[in-house]
């Protein structure tokens, strides 16, 4: 594409991310254009690109893969139609963002990845948190050595509360599919010299224990062996009532690195109650520059044809680990990564 | 102007901090274009404008202003200069962004008021701390009467070293001029209720003492007293040797807010010399959120002709005090406001 | 005991922690002596006593628990005989005061708990983290209701580096028995109202990889499952380069609660290299006043008769999780703690 | 005296300080024993020598330095008695500790100097932050060097709140005599080189308004220049509602060290609040091993003939500051100390 023009982006599924993507590219990405928008849900593609000045808002992800005015896709559907977008984006020629997770099965994930190499177009896979200055100072200074060799890890996601999901509309695995997924990716990402050997994981609905029978899970704990020796322990909860809480720990033979800090500024309250900060309330917030940078990442494999941030792969090796959780919490033991 | 086309922004002045905000009118605003650029320099302005596409390059202000596609001007050239631009961009009925200082004595801090009132523009001056997050936090707690009664305040500026600076071609009073007028802003700023009433000045060489006898000075401390009792302590000096150091402090009868980290992010190292953190070395880095913010907010006031960051007359305040900081440490006595 | 004169304690085995306990009882605890020191290492005890002016010096442990000046002992002697000597000293009718672990088998630890019951006097374990204030602020808001339900929970123990240990004499399973075992003890304690049921242990060598044949490790991880859902992580290094690192944390449908910072103090440094501070070295340093106010509340218990500290059962409590772990480590399965 | 005996020390005046330090003789100084203590009130000695043990009391000060067995006192009476009580007790030939301010002009300060020196014994005055852990750190840092060439001061004095002071009786210029006496000397102390040449201050009653004009003042800023260039600011304030609040900042040519934090401990409680720490509230809580720490200090002197902390020349400079800062508020202008 020529270097001079924005690239033309497209939304499929204007749903509360998508929605937030789409609007990083209209109001915060200078050399791109949101130029469509698609959702099945009738009127929800046009509100959205209306209000974002996108000429065009579909019903139909395939009449938005058929306009040729469309560079790339920011793929933000329910994610069991992830694949089979990506899939069909990639025989339309687009480079392709897919949120995560990019699939729920292996099969799905090779065939994704297949599908994007098939055709030429770069495969990102939405995981921000590479591009929190925390998070990529810490990778940073791993990669410096500062760290030495990797020993522990830590990685965990807690969802601000108080939860308002709703347990039976939830897919099942959810908390491993969508919400840790991003954690195993963190550890592999902070890990870069290991692969993960063995997968352990305790699941439990301990903030809608009303549920527990029903195959919802709300709380995780996952701990993975790396054949380096290293160990990680990946953490979920949906419900931090004090808001969004992102960490991160690598510990080695040097030192350790810690990332993540749920207050939202400096600015710090004294006060007869003692010392306060107000905290992040919502990804969209704590995040706004990871989330961009994201999508300013993508732009540039769209231009340069060369994706550095988390590829298809990447998101098949995270998917990897979930899987071998949903197993072993099925089965109640750890569970080899070779047997994938 | 029309809502739906993008304010058309130009710079006069193409320095360090010109540069950076054209900059970020052309990368970091979305609905604004970066139209021209003007520099007395040969070739300064051309080259800013081709680096970001920008469509017109100027040597004379005049001819800039000429131009009809302008909407507003970004003010940064030397400060000696900045009431004459103000008056000149008025008249030729553009708004007006001027860096601080926006003048260097009350009659052209009042000329460019008149001029901007005069021509019915808007008037914005760049004192962007109020846009950094925890300094708004900060004076928001104030105006919700976290603090109580205001009794104590704090505010610094370190620039941060080693210093490069020629002595030789700083202007008389840079210190008060250009560094503490955005404490004396904030502290005016965070103060709301009060007026200053008497000034006390200390400056010295001391990171280039070599220089101490030419009327060099780079550090300072002042005291200002408030009409409500309330004292002030405005501090700054040049090298701050491990970065870019500002913060503010509000004491009063309810408790106390606090603005102001150095560190870089919530990384940090943990290894054999103890626990670390990077700093922010540069003020463009550390706020590059709050100046792209101050310049959306000169674009909302474009939009809405009403101006909701610092006026002319804030810069009038600031500098009155900054002015009363050169007759105090030039009599080594208290000064009192109304003398002015 | 006469309320009015200082309680009279012996120290038993004058190693690193022994003698520090013996050097807390002489110069920091006022109303309680050092009477006397046992050793069989010729010259140890008497070499303490003459430093700390302790008027008797045994190489046998039965002749100082035949002094009858002696109220209380300090028992600090390897881990293979903590059981022995504390039943000794109860048939003695001394108070005892026994380091962790308190016993190696849950067939000791019943031993011990049954021969101090018999006899009557006070048996007070050496989980020193219950004093630090940071602790019992955590436990005291659990109490208070602060986290709510209990849900998630976290402590580990970091001991400084350069490891110095040799991995040849280090008994097999150190790391649960003598270090993880404070962490234990701080996850029962901090979710008062659960039973642990299911425990998994992994550990390794990685440290020291050129032992990780030998069964020796210095790295572990662990995770314990609670009758109330709750699930706690308990990781363990011997080499942590910045110093002596103790953490803690309760994560519940209210909130959490964080403990323990390795930071030695406030004092900050601000230089070229960024932020810093110096950390803690030495748990002797770092829990100094939590030492010394364990062993106050065990002359407490002596003077009282009920000991408010760590009891045998809890000793034994702990000790059961360890157990697990190893269990856990050599089947490599989840072992159910009603298996114990 | 023989070392091995515990110093003898007396209590004069069992106020709220003095009795704390009785207590922390009695109770934390294992190489000192409190024999008696005097105050003029009637019961008032004998009610704190009973609580602590200690077999004498005495309403009459010449009696308690009659007592052959007493080596040294605490001078804790209120201020204005404080000169008097040294010189008696040096005359009595009695190690001397005097509590902050030891003289209330520049002749008693030489009259306690001589008074001590003459009889040959040790003369410590009570500027305990000298002995807080992040102080002595910071000051050692300076000492290393790693602040460079001092430039910039401040330290902070605000006493916890609400305030329960009765300003109809408090002394005039308790602000300068009693509270900032402690910045003073910190400051002189962080500034080991360089000696203090012009003070200037205001100061007024902000806390307590309905008494400004009576010539109360609760709250007061003080600039200090000195002979190196380096300029110091002081400030209290007697109503902190959030806590205990000292600190004390160093920056110069190389770096800066801060030191002081009001929170309690690290325990940080996350909730639906925000993120929280509890405060200091007292002192006698924030500084219990520095006041603990400083009484073994005297005791050292004792033993050693020799006075590390702070001395009777110490106290007159600090004073001498003071007495600028009565005459600068008076007069409103800056005072040169070599005028004093």
């Amino acid at each position: 594409m020529p270097a001079h023009r924005p690239v033309n982006l497209a939304l499929i599924g204007a749903g509360r991310i998508g929605s937030f993507h789409a609007e990083s590219v209209a109001r915060r990405l200078v050399d791109a254009d949101l130029v469509a928008v698609a959702d099945p849900a009738p009127g929800a593609a046009g509100r959205l690109a209306a209000s974002l000045d996108a000429p065009k808002a579909y019903t139909s992800v395939s009449e938005l893969l058929a306009n040729p005015e469309v560079d790339g896709v920011i793929i933000a559907t329910p994610a069991r139609f992830h694949t089979s977008v990506v899939v069909e984006a990639a025989r339309a020629g687009k480079a392709v963002f897919c949120e995560k997770p990019m699939a729920l099965t292996l099969e799905e994930a090779d065939e994704a990845i297949a599908a994007t190499k098939s055709a030429g177009v770069p495969l990102q896979v939405g995981f921000n948190r590479r591009w929190d200055q925390a998070f990529y100072e810490g990778r940073a200074a791993i990669d410096a050595g500062k760290v030495g060799s990797v020993q522990l890890l830590r990685s965990l996601t807690r969802d601000p509360g108080p939860y308002r999901g709703n347990p039976e509309k939830t897919p099942l695995w959810t908390i491993f599919y969508e919400t840790l997924i991003h954690d195993f990716d963190t550890l592999l990402w902070l890990n870069p010299t290991a692969k993960p050997v063995e997968v352990t994981a305790i699941a439990d609905a301990l903030v809608r224990p009303d549920f527990a029978g029903n195959g919802f899970h709300d709380t995780a704990v996952v701990t993975i062996r790396f054949d380096n020796g290293s160990i990680a322990v990946a953490e979920a909860n949906f419900c931090a009532m004090y808001g969004y809480d992102i960490r991160g720990e690598v510990f080695g033979s040097g030192g350790m690195v810690m990332m993540g800090d749920v207050r939202r500024s400096s600015m710090t309250l004294y006060d007869k109650n003692g010392v306060s900060n107000d905290t992040w309330r919502r990804d969209t917030d704590h995040f706004v520059n990871g989330y961009t940078a994201q999508l300013a990442s993508f732009v540039d494999a769209i231009r340069t044809g060369t994706v550095t941030g988390p590829t298809g792969e990447d998101a098949r090796n995270a998917l990897a680990i979930a899987l071998a959780c949903i197993t072993s919490v099925t089965e109640r033991r750890a569970i080899p990564l070779s047997s994938l």
